[in-house]
Formats: structure tokens, sequence, C-alpha cells
């Protein structure tokens, strides 16, 4: 494929922009490559496994003549990058994000954007448990989703130019309200991670059943449960101060139901509990068809492979 | 390998059954092999596909001269089937259950078994979300746990011998009071599971956000609880009706801690929130060092596979 920018910098050099990085070089997609991150380690390990063509010191140093700068660093800092960084954006060069929230990320950012310079909010729907710069690989977007939300008078030329980027790392582009972007994530990824980090939680605090056993016999449940709940605190902390009104939304919604169902039990209600758990399976042949998953049984793990 | 058990009757053709089916002949650990289960259409199916060496219309039948008995049914429906063989019972033989509930399974076929028959209730901690004679394959045991609950007094010659045959299909023993089992198994399954299948219902009913729309864009965490929320309707409502008091404990707590979480998002008290979230990391490298699962990002799932 072709060059589709010629200098992109990416601040924050986490699993996100490190799978960037690898999927753009993979391809061809980047003139050059520039990165920076926070911390003097992340920015020394970046260098070590040459992540990036070159790595700044500073963000602004690194936006420099860059025609696209990507945000990749959590929620909660992409205000203070932004306004970092707006004296030294290129006129007509394009900003984007990855957070995994919208309409927060679009209110700390949009201030500091100069004239001339187009900001286009996304959030590719691919992740791991893992962080840092050494998490990322190519193929993390492939088939994935990657959702832009473009403001009311973006400018379509710089849109079209940056879904066309998204295409060639080899994820499907949509375009969202952000707003709805937020609840449609609230019920697909935020309620289910706090509802995951709290069940482990929970295990954690069970005197009676010692650590050990929760450990070695954690079966399937608990144990995709514990995969969730190992991902970065920092960011997830950033996606509930700043998702908060969804996330509290469903997470009611959520309650409720677990009442009614834990009701059931209490009540030995055996058909109301069937005619529940019958429903759900249809869901998840909804997601199996739409590509979102594999079919294989337990994710395809190979069964008995070393972990 | 060398024959372990002389006729081993499979009671249930499901998953569990028919993976044991194809474990113990590919290691040769049964002179043979007899299936039965409770509807015409499973048979029919398990004689095509030849599942086992012969298939029984009846249970009775399936465990004459039977020297291992295995109920692998539904929790709810293991009283029933220990009455309908009992008088059939080879002397000297072993009845276990491969429930995975095990105080409620005791109370129901203990006192249906015969003088001289050892009765030896086990559970292995291995499983899919797919279920029927289909299911089944050669390695779902192996590196897994398979917990046995042998009753005050069991034979430990018998308790033995199964432990061998487990053993020799791949998996690792342990031997658990009952009444343990069942809450252990209340955190790391049955809690989790009835959780995910509440998430998933949330997502079902909520009309502000289409269905097509949560399962188009699903992305990790809500996807894996509709993996786990696809698993069988009847073996869940067993599990949870059978184990109610361990369940509705475990429950209750998850509450309380989910409502600490809650109150520190509409706070947004984010020190709490990065404090907790960082303590189950911890559980999770646990888990991967137990070797209950695999580091590798995502679960393995090749990225960019077709589903
Ligand atoms: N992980 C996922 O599953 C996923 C999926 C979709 C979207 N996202 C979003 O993608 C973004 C990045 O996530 P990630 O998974 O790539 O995170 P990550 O692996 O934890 O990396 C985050 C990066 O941001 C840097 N950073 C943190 N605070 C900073 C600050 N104040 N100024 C400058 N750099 C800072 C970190 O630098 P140091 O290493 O120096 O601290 C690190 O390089 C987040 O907004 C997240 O919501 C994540
Ligand atoms: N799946 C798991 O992840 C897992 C893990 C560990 C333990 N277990 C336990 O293993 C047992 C079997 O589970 P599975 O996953 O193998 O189930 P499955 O695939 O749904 O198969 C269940 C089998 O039981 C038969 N059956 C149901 N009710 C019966 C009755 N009243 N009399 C005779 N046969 C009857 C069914 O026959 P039809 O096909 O004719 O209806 C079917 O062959 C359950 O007790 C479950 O708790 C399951």
């Amino acid at each position: 494929m072709s060059v589709i920018y010629n200098r992109v910098a990416l601040i924050g050099l986490g699993l996100i922009a490190g799978s960037m990085a690898h999927a753009m070089r993979e391809s061809g997609l980047a003139g050059e490559i520039i990165g920076h991150a926070r911390s003097e380690a992340t920015r020394d390990i970046a260098r070590e496994i040459g992540l990036c063509d070159r790595i700044c010191d500073s963000a602004a140093e690194a936006v420099a003549g860059a025609d696209l700068v990507v945000l990749a660093v959590p929620v909660g800092a992409m205000g203070q990058v932004a306004a970092e960084i707006a004296p030294h954006l290129a006129p007509g060069a394009t900003v984007t994000d990855v957070g995994s929230v919208k309409q927060a990320v679009i209110d700390a950012v949009g201030p500091h954007i100069p004239e001339g310079v187009h900001f286009i909010p996304g959030h590719p729907l691919a992740g791991t448990e893992h962080s840092g710069p050494r998490s990322g690989f190519a193929s993390l977007f492939r088939n994935r989703w990657w959702l832009l939300t473009p403001l009311p008078g973006a400018d379509p030329q710089a849109t079209d130019r940056l879904s066309g980027l998204i295409a060639a790392m080899g994820a499907k582009t949509d375009r969202m309200e952000p707003g709805h972007h937020d609840l449609v994530l609230a019920v697909t990824s935020h309620a289910p991670h706090l509802i995951a980090y709290t069940m482990v939680g929970v295990a954690d605090h069970l005197r009676r059943v010692t650590d050990e056993e929760v450990i070695q016999y954690s079966a399937a449940g608990f144990r995709d449960f514990t995969r969730i709940a190992a991902s970065d605190p920092t960011m997830w902390r950033d996606v509930f101060l700043h998702n908060r009104e969804a996330t509290l939304d469903i997470l009611g919604r959520f309650t409720e139901e677990l009442f009614v169902l834990q009701r059931a039990i209490r009540m030995g209600d055996g058909d109301q509990l069937f005619d529940y758990f019958s429903r759900t399976r249809a869901i998840r042949r909804g997601i199996i068809e739409a590509g979102q998953d594999t079919e294989a049984p337990d994710f395809g793990r190979t069964p008995g492979a070393k972990p």
C-alpha cells in the first residue's frame, strides 16, 4: 500500500499506539513515525525495540511537522496533552485520539485545537489486557471496528483520509454520535469491566475460601473475569470517571435485573431461570455471526497447551 | 496405556460424557463403553457418530455388568437416574457423577446406591459453552482439575482406581469436602455465570441501544460475557437451584462490593478505583502461574482469524 500520512506522531506509546506503529509499518502507511511517552522508561524501551523512527522527549517536539497526531494516552490525560501540543500543531494537520470515551475527550481536547487543524475523535474496538510499549502487535485491529465520532462541520476530506488509514490497518470504520457511542460502550465494555473487577475483588476478600483455591480451581467464568480485570488500572479509572452517567445507568439496570434472578433462585423458580438463560443464547449467536468473536470452544484455547 | 475399567456406562451423552468417551478411547482405558441418553434424537446421533461401542435405549440396560457408571446428566436429573439404575448395578461397581454441584447430588443419589456399590462423587473443572453429543473432544480434561468429594468411609481402592482413570485422561485430581467444593465453585464459576447471564440480559432489554449495535460493536468484556451466557440453560438452571445458598451468599457480597465501586464512580473517587483495579491484577497473575489459563493476549484468539 502507499503512504497516507507523511509524518505520524504518536503521543503515548502503549498497546494502542504500539499496535498502530506496527500496523502502519507493515503496510508502509506512514512516511515517518514519531513517538513520545511521558516517562523516560517507556521512551527508552521504545527506542530499544525501534518502535518508531524517532522518539522525542517532549510531545511538542513530536508533533512538529506531523500531518497526523494520535493521542493514545488515558482518557483523563487527553486535555493536558492537547494543551501542551496545541501551539506546535502544523496547519492542516489532523488530530485524532483513541480514547475509550468520546464526549469527555471532545470536551477536554476540542477547545485546545487551533483554527485550521482537524480534530476527528476515534475509538478502536480492539484491545487486550496487556499494556505498555512492548504489548502492541500489527494485527490487533484486523477485522475489528474503529468508531469515529466526527464533530458537526468536520472536514469530509480529512475524515476520509483518516478512515483510509484505519481501513489500511485492517479495521472496519463506522461513524457515530459521541453520546451514543458512550452509551453503547457502557453496555458492551465499561459496565462488564466494572462487574468483572468487582467479582474478582469479592473472591479476593473471601476468607473462607483461600486465595490459593480460587486461583487453583479457577473455572470458566471466573477465569475470564480475571482476564478482563487484569486490564490497566489507570485506563479503566479514567474510563469510569469520564463515562460516569452512562456507566451508572447501565449498572443500575444490571442490579435490578440481578435482583430478579437472585429472587428466582431463592424462590426456586426454575422456569424463570431457564427462560432467561435461553434468551441470552441468541445474542451470542448474533455476535459470532457478526464476526466479533470465534465459535471455537473456550475461545480456541489450545486444550492442554502450556500457558 | 492399559484398560482400567472393563465396561464403562455413560448415562447422559453430552459434552462431558462425550469428551470422556473420546479420551478413554484415545488411550484405551475402557474395555467397552456403553452409552445412554434420554432422548432418541441424542441416542441416534451417538450411534451415527460411533460415540460409544453400544448405545442402549434404557439406563438400566446400559449399567448392567458395568464396573464404572458415570452419571453425566444435569444436576437436577441425578436422583431420578440413580433410582432408575440402582436395581441393575453390578456388585462391586463404582458409580461416579460429573455434576457441577456436589452436596445436592450426594443427597439425591446417595440413598439409592445399594450396599456393595461404591459411590464416589466428582466434578471435572473443564467445559465449554457447547453441549450435546457432538460437542465432546478428547483433550477437554487435559491439565484441568477434576475434584472428587468421596464420602466418609469411601473405599480407598475404588477411589484410587477412579483417580487413575481421571489421571489417564490427562486431568489432575484433588479431593475436597462437598460443602467446601460448592462454596469454592460458587465463587469461581456459579456466581460469575449468573452475572454474565444478567449483563447479557440487560443489553437485550436496552431499547435505546439497538440489539444490532450491541452485537456489532461487542467489545472485550461483553463479548466474553456472551460466551459464558451461551452455556446450556438446563444445566445452569439446575446448578443455581441446587447450589442456592452458596450462590446467594456470593451474590450478596458481590452486590455490596459493586455498590462501593458504583459510589466511587458517582463521587469521582479515582484513587479508590485505581487501588481496587490494581489489586485484581495480582489474582490474574496467580491464575496464569497455576496453569489454569494462558497468558496469550485476548485468549490467543488468532487476531484477524475468520470466526
Ligand atoms: N487497551 C485497550 O484495550 C484499549 C482499547 C481501545 C482504546 N483504548 C484507549 O487507548 C488509550 C491508550 O490505551 P493503551 O491501552 O494504549 O494504554 P497503555 O498501554 O497503558 O499506554 C498508555 C500510554 O500513555 C502514556 N501516558 C499516560 N499518561 C500520560 C500523560 N499524562 N502524558 C503523556 N503520556 C501519558 C503512557 O506513558 P508511560 O508509559 O510513560 O506512563 C503510555 O505510553 C486510552 O485512552 C484507552 O482508553 C484502550
Ligand atoms: N458443560 C460444562 O461446562 C460442565 C463442566 C463440568 C461439569 N458439568 C456437569 O456435567 C453434567 C452434564 O453436563 P454436559 O455439559 O455434558 O451436558 P449436555 O451436553 O447438555 O448433556 C446432557 C446429557 O444429559 C442427558 N439428560 C438430560 N436429562 C436427562 C434425564 N432426566 N435422564 C437421562 N439423561 C438426561 C441429555 O440427554 P438428551 O440429549 O437426550 O436430552 C444429554 O445427553 C451436568 O451435571 C453438568 O453440571 C458440565
